[in-house]
């Protein structure tokens, strides 16, 4: 099954447990428009390609593990588009939560999906008790506070933010657990697969502000413009275009070199290089480095 | 040492972990403003006293649910107060987390606090691996949908609402989680502690609705007034204010009858005759039945 139909089906099968006659029914709704239809899914899809690598023994564990990861991601998405923080009408091509079902089932709808993801490692069958146990604390440690996603905001409220910093947490954070998780659920070492999560979460935020500064609203499926407008820090402030361009390059090298030895190894090289093309596609590349030389 | 020390002692050990110079310093002020001081702390005196009733022989378990259960109340009343919801401007008597640090780290500390929650129960000592994924289960089921806080807060989203799937969603199910997860930690039976945790959870929103008509806004550190002003579905609205105060009466006596015969009985009903006390104090249920007779 090609890893994108995995991870819808173990999305579909552990929000299933929502679906109650109890359950007030907008809340549901909205909960569903946060997570379908997806984005890219290169967090949980990255969970998934790890677990394979590392021989994906206790595939339920892998499922929970991606959908857990899957649901943070979009209940940050979620929170972050309220107006409180980016005010954004559009996410994934259609409405943002917040304005297809209002303000207060956005922000419980985040609240409901950050408590499914742990559900998700909760409810999983317990043959490996102490890989669940890690899970939950790698992913409640990319989410949480000092160094989560959620601190990473949190950042956006500080007069001096230092810019590795706060990417690091807003989302380097979640791509390191996706890798780590990937790992644990199959009874591998993290270690061995941190660098790639790290290499690859940053060339996301940088990609990221690349698409900010130039990109095309309908293509991203949101606004353009975000960071400027909200004065945050960026990679494209800090280096200038072509300057974010080549440090995409350079750091797309790096999650390729670290990516270990093993029967994994090739495929994931390739799932690295087809995320590069489309993060930033190399048309994007040449003609920046065209322009700058 | 008694169980309010127990427990302040228990949120602060688990909120230790968010002091690191790398978190943004706002957002770990916002936490802390939400935890301390507390309140009553009724929820986790439930599960300590249910847990030393059952023999309390994993304190450090019954030290993590009972912080966990508080932390998860705390990112409620948090979010609850925001302009989206009741818009309260006061809370414990101090300023509500949104009037005091802005909504942004509002929205993001009530995050936090559930991923920390969360992590009080993953970080604490493994002894007892089943029953630490049995306390998850428990406190995730009680905040999230179909049948959690969540859900209670997003039946105000819905334009029919049944009363007693509401108030057992808002205010119960967190309740029912306390006494459970008080006999989960001692490696009891919860079942026998569940009709506890239901009539206690009821009494409270009972009297909530009460102190919220006839309440004074600086006893009650929140303001009065909001149920009727929220067009939220109340007890004082669908049986008046005696028949709200008899019924508080009638739950607090079921939940005297519920608890289990044992070594903890005794104090065990010592501690809900005294919260009775406190939630409506006799003083008012006489006037009132007085003037209703």
């Amino acid at each position: 099954m090609p890893l994108i139909a995995r991870i819808e089906r173990a999305l579909t099968t552990h929000l299933e447990h929502l679906d109650s006659p109890n359950a007030p029914p907008k809340l549901i709704k909205a909960i569903h428009h946060a997570v379908f239809p997806g984005g890219a899914r290169i967090r949980p899809q990255l969970c998934m390609a790890v677990a394979l690598a590392c021989g994906d023994d206790a595939p339920e564990l892998t499922d929970a593990a991606s959908a857990a990861i899957e649901m943070m991601h979009c209940a940050s998405l979620v929170h972050d588009d309220m107006p409180c923080f980016d005010d954004a009408s559009t996410r994934r091509g259609q409405l943002a939560v917040h304005k297809a079902y209002g303000e207060p089932l956005a922000l419980l709808s985040g609240d409901a999906l950050i408590v499914q993801a742990f559900l998700c490692l909760v409810r999983v069958k317990h043959i490996h008790l102490e890989r669940s146990m890690e899970l939950m604390r790698v992913v409640a440690d990319s989410v949480g506070a000092p160094n989560g996603i959620v601190a990473g905001q949190a950042w956006e409220c500080e007069s001096r933010v230092d810019l590795g910093e706060y990417q690091r947490a807003k989302t380097g954070a979640l791509f390191v657990a996706s890798t780590c998780a990937g790992a644990i659920a199959s009874g591998a070492d993290p270690q061995a697969w941190r660098g790639l999560g790290e290499a690859l979460g940053e060339a996301y935020q940088v990609a990221d502000d690349i698409h900010d500064v130039m990109g095309d609203a309908q293509q991203l499926g949101k606004p353009v413009g975000q960071d400027a407008q909200h004065g945050r820090p960026s990679a494209t402030a800090a280096l200038g275009l072509t300057g974010a361009i080549k440090y995409f390059e350079r750091l797309i090298q790096r999650a390729v070199e670290s990516i270990p030895a093993g029967p994994g190894q090739n495929s994931m090289q390739i799932l690295v290089q087809k995320e590069s093309e489309r993060l930033v596609p190399r048309q994007v590349i040449a003609h920046s480095l065209a322009l700058s030389s």
